[in-house]
C-alpha cells in the first residue's frame, strides 16, 4: 500500500531510486573515465651502467649485459636483459632539473624482433606537492610513439589510486640515456 | 520531526534509502562477483630457449639456464630461474592458429622442493575483437590443476578492467615447451 | 510540481539523495579508507641463500650473488640483487611457528646509495582461516620505520581485493635472515 501511494506519487523519487540501485557502479565509472580525478606529467631519466659510468649510471642490466661477454638469445633486441632501475623524476625534461622522486623497479626486454620492452616499477615521490607511491606494470612497446601502462596502486597522497600512465620516449642518446615522459591520469582517487 | 514523519509513513523507502548509505560497495560488488563483465578464453604458448632452438624459443632462462654451467641452489625444481618471455597468444590451443597477440613478460620457479611458479606479465592483444592490454600478477602453483591469478589493470579495450585469470596447464612437451589456458574473468569493466 | 512538493516537504530526503547521485564514489571510499573491510598481521621470514645454507635457505640472488666472483656496480647497497623467495608465512614472529601459507615471488635492491628494496609477491595463504592469495607490489626503502606497498589483487577468500600492506622490518640477523610484519588492510572486499 504504502509504496504503491509513494510510486504513483512520487514517480521522479523512484526513477532516482532505481537508477542509484541498479547501476551505481556503472554511472560512476563511466563518469571517471571522462574526468579523471588526478592528472600528473613526469619524466624520468635512465642513464644505464655501461661498465665505465657507475658514477653516473642510475640503472644496471643485471643478466645479459652486453658489455659483458655473456651468452645472449638475440644481441640485437636485448631479449632477455633485465634492467634494474633508480631513475630521478622531474618535472620537466631536464635532467638536472631538482628531482621530485625516484622511479625505482624493472624493465626487461622481450622480443626477438623488434625493441619492446615490460616494466613493473613505483613512482616514489616526495616533493612539496607528492608524498606518496605510484605502483605500474605493463607492456611497453617502445617503437610506437604513445604506450599505456597501468596504475595499480597507490600509497601516501595517492592511497589506493588506479589509473592509467601513458609512456612516450622524449629522447635517446644512443644505448646509455632515455627520458621518458608520463602522463599519468588517475580515475579511481579515495 | 518531519524525519520522523518520514520515517512512519514510508517506512521501505527508509530501509532501501539505509541501505543505500551503509553498504553501497558490498552490495554492488556481491552483483559483479556472480556475473562477469567480460570473459575470454586464451591459449598462450611457450617454447623456451634450450641453447640450440633460438629461431623458434619464445622465451628464454636469464638467470640460471640448466643448459649453461653455472650454480643454481636446487636444480631440481627450477628455483631461482626467471624467465623472459615474449610468447604467442591464440583462441584455441593449436600454436600454429592465428595470434591474437602475445604474452609479454617474466615468470620465475620458486621453491626447492615443488614445481611453482610466479607470474607476472601482459596480454597485448591486437586482434579484430580485441585492442589492449591486461596486466596480470601472480602465483602459479604449476602441480595443480588450476590456479587463480589477478588482472591488476587494463588498457584500451581493457581500459582499468580487474578480475581473475584461472591458469590450466594444456599440454607440455618435455623441458621445451608448455600451453596455458586463461580463462579470464572480468568483474569490473568500464 | 511534485518535486517542489517533495522538495519542500522532506528536505533531509532531498539532501541524501543530493548527496548520494552526486558522489557516491567519493563517499563510499572516504569511508572505507577510515575502515578496513579486512586486517590481517602476517610474519614472513627470509633466509637468503650464502652459499653454504641450502638445506635452510628459503631465498636466493639470481642475478648477482656477493659471494659469487661477479662484476656489480655497487657491492655496498647491492644495487641490481634480484632475489627470488619462498618464505615461510607465520602469524607471530617465530621461525617455527606452524606457516599458514608462503610468500613468493622477488625483491630486488635499487640504490647505489643507500639499501632500498622493491617488491612483487604472492601471499599463498592456506589456513584454517584463509585459503587464497594477495598480491603485492610496491617499493620498499628499508630504512624507514614502516614503508607501505600495494594489495593489487586478490584469490580465493582475497576475491579481487585491494589495500595497502604496512611493511616492517621485525628482525635481521648479519646479512642471512631477516623478518618482515606485514600489517595488511584490505579496503575493497568482495
Amino acid at each position: 500500500m504504502e509504496r504503491g501511494y509513494l510510486h504513483s506519487r512520487f514517480p521522479a523519487l523512484f526513477f532516482f531510486l532505481a537508477l542509484l540501485l541498479t547501476s551505481p557502479a556503472i554511472s560512476t565509472k563511466s563518469v571517471r573515465r571522462i574526468q579523471p580525478c588526478k592528472s600528473l606529467v613526469l619524466f624520468f631519466h635512465d642513464i644505464i651502467y655501461n661498465g665505465k659510468n657507475a658514477a653516473n649510471a642510475t640503472s644496471a642490466t643485471v643478466t645479459a649485459a652486453p658489455w659483458a661477454n655473456r651468452t645472449i638469445l638475440t644481441p640485437m633486441t636485448l631479449f632477455g636483459d633485465i634492467v634494474v632501475f633508480d631513475d630521478p623524476v622531474t618535472l620537466d625534461n631536464n635532467l638536472h632539473s631538482p628531482p621530485v622522486g625516484r622511479a625505482q623497479g624493472l624493465y626487461l626486454y622481450d622480443s626477438k624482433t623488434i625493441f619492446t620492452a615490460w616494466f613493473a616499477f613505483s613512482l616514489v615521490l616526495n616533493s612539496t606537492d607528492y608524498k606518496g607511491t605510484i605502483n605500474l606494470v605493463g607492456a611497453d612497446p617502445l617503437m610506437n610513439l604513445t604506450r599505456d601502462i597501468s596504475v595499480v596502486g597507490g600509497t601516501g597522497d595517492f592511497f589506493m589510486t588506479r589509473g592509467i600512465a601513458t609512456l612516450m620516449t622524449d629522447a635517446t642518446e644512443g644505448v646509455v640515456y632515455f627520458r621518458l615522459r608520463l602522463d599519468i591520469k588517475l580515475y579511481e582517487c579515495y
